[in-house]
């Protein structure tokens, strides 16, 4: 089973996802229209509606709730896409310029604002209060998460607690929200809305681990963006964090991000890239797959739990 | 009748609102609570709560309901006040240093979104999907309206239609949704409910027109900000727009914004100021003023529905 056969058992849905996206940039003025459309359409894997949708098929396959969820969903990982690269002044977003660098802060802000609210609107039209209030806490945990970035010293930075705090907010909390809400629409039982929310959130957990390892051992093309650009803009991630273990690795990452050289940056870049630090954080993302793994396993067996079991090791896989 | 007498009516509930806004900044993490606290306590008059609780009021005052709609529409314009005081790039609001200018402008971006989310939880949390749905509408409304702004030319902001579309989005719109919600929520009859969104609305209009007048005729002190800081910041509102009616009002106003020379905004201010846009503008209040009035005439007669007339011509006399 490849990515293709697991899109292609929710494809109806996908395709009315897509149709609802579609219609979100519908909309009368020139400049949003265009504003929606570079940042809405064939943007991205739509790895978050597919989990909805496929949590959904796990029990009641309702398309008609299942959809605006899902694309509300995408909407929302879009609008928080859009502010972080205001937040971190981002050139580039999947190889192409940023709605901030393109359009400006100030379209940029404002759009976002416009997709959370569109997002809101979707999701309200499922008429479940259980999603609505989801939804609404999982755009307060995003917030509050990038919120405690602000100000943060070198030495909390450094903690892999703050990191595990932090990928948690700002990755694992949507996806655990994608996969909970395609559960409770499908009308699941509540162990098994427990389970599929705990498998949400520890894919998630994966994913983000996964990300911070290629952003390393990644090549630009397929990244899109520069291999190593976090430690290069002075953001610490996992390998990093493993790799100041040591007193001297410490030292070297800490002088990495106070010189801000860029060419000294690269060369830790290097050195994190062919250390333990990455097979070391390789283990932490298999742990957290692991822990994924172990929720579905409540799941009655069927094609879908299979497909949501496969999911995890193509993630683990990923080059991109 | 004064304003201590109308707020008088739903003092309870107004108690209640303070208490569920204070409860909004009790968090972990010291940096939001410091921000929350900034921007969500003993900031503002309260008016759009009072509104909700009124409209509740003529029907049933269902607190349990009304107050955390009221503190969710408190923390809706507080958001949309922190993102448009980073778009204008503003130094103060109501005479304190504004969120951005005082944390920065990432610190206000996710602060404004954490508000818009945890508005969205209150609201959630009344369980009604007819206000769940206009809250998130609203949202939609005022950030496009605001995107609207972006990059118009002279000709269009010079005209009235373009400010009255305007004013409508940004100001009006939140007013209609908390006397609409506050109906809504008091279970008041369909014609009732329909009659207190468009008082709202109307009410709106004559709110911002009278601000945008202030702008002009007001001072300093009262206002908090300087007086004609529109015009010397580039914003066109109602008194420059009949102003510019004539074709040398017109050159005046195009040359007070194009050449950014704050002295010479300062002679156009005192001469709109000396001129009968004053009046005309204030013409025009009265005459949305009337609407709103038009709509309470099908309303039961009622000490609060005495109280809704009378906030009309208070807020026609106000000097800020």
């Amino acid at each position: 089973m490849d990515l293709s056969d697991i899109y292609n058992l929710v494809a109806d849905g996908l395709f009315k996802v897509e149709e609802e996206l579609s219609a979100v940039t519908d909309v009368e003025n020139r400049f949003l229209s265009d504003l929606l459309q570079y940042s809405v359409k064939n943007s991205g894997k739509r790895i978050r509606p597919v989990f909805t949708l496929l949590a959904g098929r796990l029990f009641k396959y309702n398309l008609e709730k299942l959809v605006p969820m899902a694309a509300a969903l995408e909407l929302l990982h879009s609008a928080t896409l859009v502010h972080d690269d205001i937040i971190d002044n981002s050139p580039l977003r999947r190889g192409k310029p940023t709605v901030s660098h393109a359009w400006g802060a100030n379209a940029a802000l404002l759009l976002g604002d416009y997709l959370f609210a569109k997002a809101g609107r979707l999701v309200a039209s499922t008429g479940n209060l259980h999603v609505i209030k989801l939804f609404a806490q999982t755009l307060m945990t995003i917030s509050k998460g990038e919120l405690e970035q602000i100000n943060v010293p070198y030495e909390k930075r450094i903690s892999l607690d703050h990191y595990l705090s932090w990928i948690s907010d700002k990755t694992a909390c949507l996806f655990s929200t994608s996969t909970e809400s395609g559960a409770v629409l499908g009308g699941a039982p509540r162990k098994f809305v427990t389970a599929l929310k705990n498998y949400g959130f520890y894919f998630g957990m994966t994913f983000q681990v996964i990300d911070d390892i290629l952003d390393f051992t990644g090549n630009q093309e397929e990244l899109g963006k520069p291999v190593g650009s976090d430690l290069k803009e002075g953001i610490i991630t996992l390998p990093s964090i493993i790799f100041a273990e040591t007193k001297e690795g410490n030292n070297i990452i800490r002088k990495a991000i106070d010189s801000e050289n860029k060419e000294y940056a690269q060369k830790v870049i290097e050195e994190i890239k062919n250390s333990s630090a990455i097979e070391k954080s390789m283990n932490i993302a298999k742990h957290f797959s692991n822990k994924a793994m172990e929720y579905l396993s409540v799941l009655p067996e069927s094609e879908t739990r299979a497909s949501l079991i496969r999911l995890i090791d193509i993630m683990l896989e990923r080059k991109r």
